[in-house]
């Protein structure tokens, strides 16, 4: 019985000493080309290989990232678990991040920064985190994590899904109509879907109309999600006043391209959360664990949805 | 029996209202020109007018903001009380900004920022919360405030101030020695000390060499306590890698100052915390209740101290 690990070399050694330790039943594998295919029953990469069908008894295919967007499922035979990446680590930096995009935004940083590149000591006036409303569009894992972090700032919380949740302190919403309510009362929006085909183009033109004026995005899902150029035309009009963005289509983003430039946007190079090795490999074993032991694996994808 | 309010007229009709009604047996004027100087028992303001000794019945002088640094006490009779401004509002805008300061130094945004002006995609190697040493100098109120924010990041943390404290989950040091020790061990050091004879120069070379190399600071104290052109050294050479900067000397800093083009350094004019004035005239009001009641006014000032 046999795991393979299809990523880098630094990961697959903090991975190989997991499995050694908890999981020694396991011969744990990082090469393809020697490997026993019909002994492969779990497999972890980024992408599908291309021969998968030679893992013939394959039970679990497991994504290194947070999302699975980047599988193809139709390649996947159906017999097999398609697994997301659920650990510490992911909601740990992502947390982070928002925080950071959040209170950057909240407390006028993209204009300041615009201030000190021309010399300017002007302060403006600021609105007080009662009074900023803070939506967040996707309310799995990560958007819970999120919103907990952010609860001691006072800032009034909202959250949007496509099913009815509940959560201590959050407004829910769900479903086309909730939507609707929820970005009409959002000044600073925050993207954590998934990339399906229903969230493609997701934040485009008439989504940035139905903000309160003035609102402003952080984007920490996945770049086609977004309509760069609509994102643009919002923050020249004056409809959205600043964007924190952490992931483009295409990515690296080129060089010569405008949102690198516009000095309401933030950038960074999809870097808001990474898988972290240490707790990802627990995460994995315990995954493994469960699925002997006759449970779902955590993170297992509803095909149907897309995540 | 009056209270005079020496600052702008936006705040002074939020004060008055308050005192209306919460204090109603308290007259509430704002000016000094045609209030009988003998009725004035409480004045709040920013600066020590010239003709204090005019008002031989004043009992508490107040600061509109969290420092006293600007007053000159001993122009201020001994018998009058001088008191800080001690209000929520501050402390909540100050916890945002070292937050968002942390954070952004913590997840390297002035690399990155410096990074989006080149338009390049690349990611830096992030260290984990766990490792990330976390030092704050001053432990007063907002000192432990914004430690108390820090604390679900995970980051370790530590603090330092003159008399020795206990914080939980916050590992504390005081006096001389203890100082070395914390800056021995803070990648990240926030400056929320007061300015007092003490404290002037304290962010020099000196300090900057008993950091750990690429170390980062976060300075929300007073701008003549940091040695603007060590700084630049430190950063220049590496012994600092970044720095968020919201106080200067002078203020505003000049256009053309050193600081303001440091690829290093994201500068922001002096608008981390500001008093609130619904929070700040609660906060008045119940001071003169308690100075009233024979209790100790909340922010009294040991003139011997400085703060």
């Amino acid at each position: 019985m046999t795991f393979l690990f299809n990523s880098d070399a630094r990961r697959a050694a903090i991975f190989a000493d997991a499995f050694t330790q908890d999981l020694p039943d396991v011969a744990f594998a990082t090469d393809a080309a020697t490997v026993d295919p019909n002994a492969v029953r779990y497999l972890i990469t980024w992408t599908v290989p291309d021969n998968l069908a030679r893992y013939n008894n394959l039970e679990i295919l497991f994504s290194i990232g947070a999302g699975v967007d980047q599988f193809r499922f139709d390649a996947v035979p159906a017999t097999v678990k398609i697994v997301r990446m659920v650990e510490e680590g992911i909601v740990r930096m992502m947390q982070e991040y928002v925080t950071l995009a959040v209170l950057a935004l909240h407390r006028n940083l993209p204009a300041y920064l615009a201030q000190q590149r021309a010399g300017e000591w002007l302060d403006i006036p600021q609105i007080q985190a009662g009074s900023r409303r803070i939506g967040v569009l996707g309310l799995g894992q990560l958007g819970q994590a999120v919103l907990e972090r952010l609860k001691p700032f006072g800032f009034p919380l909202a959250g949007w899904s496509r099913s009815p949740r509940q959560i201590d302190g959050v407004t829910c919403h769900h479903g086309e109509v909730g939507l609707e309510a929820m970005l009409a009362a959002s000044d600073i929006l925050i993207c954590l879907l998934p990339l399906t085909e229903d969230t493609r183009g997701f934040l485009n033109a008439g989504l940035f109309a139905k903000l309160p004026q003035g609102a402003a995005l952080v984007h920490t899902g996945r770049g086609p999600q977004l309509d760069h150029q609509a994102l643009v035309a919002a923050l020249d009009s004056g409809q959205l006043s600043a964007a924190m963005i952490d992931v483009t289509d295409p990515e690296p983003l080129p060089p010569d391209h405008p949102l690198w430039s516009h000095p309401k946007i933030i950038l960074t190079p999809h870097v808001a959360s990474v898988t972290q090795p240490v707790t990802a490999a627990r995460a994995v074993i315990d995954n493994i664990r469960r699925h002997r032991a006759g449970l779902e694996p955590i993170g297992l994808v509803d095909r149907s949805r897309g995540y």
